[in-house]
């Protein structure tokens, strides 16, 4: 039931069940991308808001894979497709130059989030993906509603949708479930609508482990999306202090909040209102949320906080740790290699376990 | 894995995986809570925070299960326990009315949830049901996040833990995180601490069918609880308006919310600060969340809208819908023991599915 011919025939380097590792902002660059496909997982690189050194990336991820095991390196050297993805914030991300990358690199997936419409941010995107790489560059869409997933499979045909539930990291809908009932309502759903036939979902939110991915295949996803397990990867370019604090924080669901404070006070206003971001509570969230803080001071003292570097960050500080409720989960920093094998073999045992 | 010695041994006429059926309050009545356990589950009957009809309550299951099922029959019989569980919310419940009915009826089990505190509303119950039963009557308590889990196992040794996730439906914890993480990482604490070995626990939040069910196993649980699904069943005590509300509502994450704006437009105002409870979205929720409607004018027109009786509910109704995120994944009506054997039959059948 894991195996997915689809996902096998589009990344023909890649393990089932599929492990996908999330395009996070200034984070998922491409030493974490390329090492996560190397794994035989599907690494996405950080497009973001501001597309404008996505070259440069995708140079450094070329660069990357020519030197990496032999499954990608002989996929890229057969097919000139890159075997990672890239990963778009569509209110902001400049339509011509993404286009312009995607041409001359030809990432094998581009993921699309956060549109403020789907006419206006996502169906562009997608004609023209599609148009300049012969469809070569799949189209994956993240949805957080069965609304959304409806309306995205009928207007777009994606190739995925990553299905992302409440307990995700960062940003996603202010109002959702998790994974546990989001991925069968969409997998029921598609299915009566028949929308498309067996469209992949990639279950994302609070997996970070081979349970959560056993789970997701129990629930009907085809595989994974990870975020905040990927946070403490050796080849995430993340802060010192930001990594100790998701290995440091437990008990995700109380130490975590889903909130709009964390963009007010970095003064990143651009998001679509249905949106905002699950973070580890801290001063800037209790000082707003309880305090009652105006986001003017707010974002003054966020200022000053990133003088004190990786000390800025932890529960009394305020640079902005976010992460998943399986932040808790989350206690050892590994290669992002060993985080996919580790994971893929741990949920295979408790799949013959429970069979048994 | 997913058989587990411990509850075969105290509910004998259980199948594997456990399915219990929440203590709803006015809702789990007698017809639910036998029916269930009739089955093969575990129906646990509403006590609540006013238990004066608890007595006559617990009548009507000795008369319920003479006339069932042989196993639960025969079980009665033979120990003289009651093959159901009694629900308290504990913040409220009267102790010494709560234990003169346990000690007559000695029911399997005693679900302990809403504690003010652990000392105040908790260990004094734990205390006096295992005294005056010897035991029998084990102690079950619903816990919602990590720290709880960890404090009200090595606070009381409790015999079951309740493990409630963000999704459920009615009351729960404002600020928790779903079973994808909650479930695991419970299970991980509790074993690294050596708090006690193995207890069972119980995923509660979100599952309503066979899926749910192979992911909480998955998760590290050793079986299920649920309360939405059984809103929908031929035994439940519920409104016609109530169940025809849950039947309808589809894509459960976008129309559900978590707000205490139900219990105060019903001026239920007892429960202690941390509980919400997650609710179809309603005007009673609109007018409050969106449209700044004062706590009095809500609770009036509360009052006036109970003279419409079913037409009451529904998104434009003001009568209160309790469900979980798992509302969008139930569409028909069964009786009790059908969504049983289903998704007892259809968790099996997806777990031999995986393996292969």
């Amino acid at each position: 039931m894991y195996t997915n011919s689809v996902l096998q025939t589009d990344y023909p380097w890649t393990k089932t069940p599929l492990v996908a590792s999330a395009p996070m902002l200034n984070i998922a660059m491409a030493p974490l991308a390329v090492s996560v496909s190397a794994a035989g997982g599907l690494g996405f690189l950080a497009g973001g808001f501001d597309v404008s050194a996505l070259e440069s990336n995708l140079e450094e991820a070329v660069h990357l894979i020519k030197q990496s095991s032999a499954p990608i390196q002989e996929t890229y050297a057969s097919t000139a497709v890159l075997p990672i993805g890239v990963g778009f914030l569509n209110w902001g991300a400049d339509l011509p130059k993404s286009i312009a990358a995607i041409e001359k690199y030809r990432p094998c997936a581009a993921w699309l989030f956060g549109p403020r419409s789907i006419p206006d941010d996502l169906r562009p995107w997608v004609e023209q993906v599609r148009a300049v790489t012969e469809g070569k560059t799949k189209i994956w869409v993240q949805v957080g509603t069965v609304a959304e997933a409806v309306a995205v499979a009928e207007a777009l045909n994606p190739d995925v949708l990553v299905v992302q539930g409440a307990d995700a990291g960062g940003h996603g809908l202010a109002q959702s479930a998790s994974v546990i009932t989001l991925v069968p309502e969409v997998k029921d759903v598609l299915t009566t609508r028949q929308v498309k036939n067996d469209i992949p979902l990639l279950a994302a939110g609070g997996i970070v482990d081979g349970r959560g991915m056993a789970a997701s295949l129990a629930l009907g996803a085809s595989g994974v999306a990870m975020g905040t397990r990927f946070l403490a990867s050796s080849e995430a370019k993340i802060a010192r202090g930001y990594q100790d604090e998701v290995l440091r924080v437990s008990d995700g669901g109380s130490n975590t909040s889903r909130s709009k404070v964390y963009d007010r006070a970095r003064g990143i206003l651009s998001w679509p209102v249905q949106y905002d971001g699950r973070g580890v509570i801290n001063k800037s969230y209790i000082d707003s949320a309880e305090g009652g803080m105006s986001d003017e001071e707010n974002r003054a003292l966020y200022k000053e906080e990133l003088k004190k570097g990786d000390l800025g960050w932890g529960p009394n500080g305020r640079l902005t740790t976010y992460a998943g409720t399986g932040v808790g989960l989350v206690k050892t920093k590994l290669p992002a290699g060993e985080i996919i094998t580790n994971m893929i073999q741990e949920a295979k045992a408790i799949l013959q376990q429970l069979k048994a």
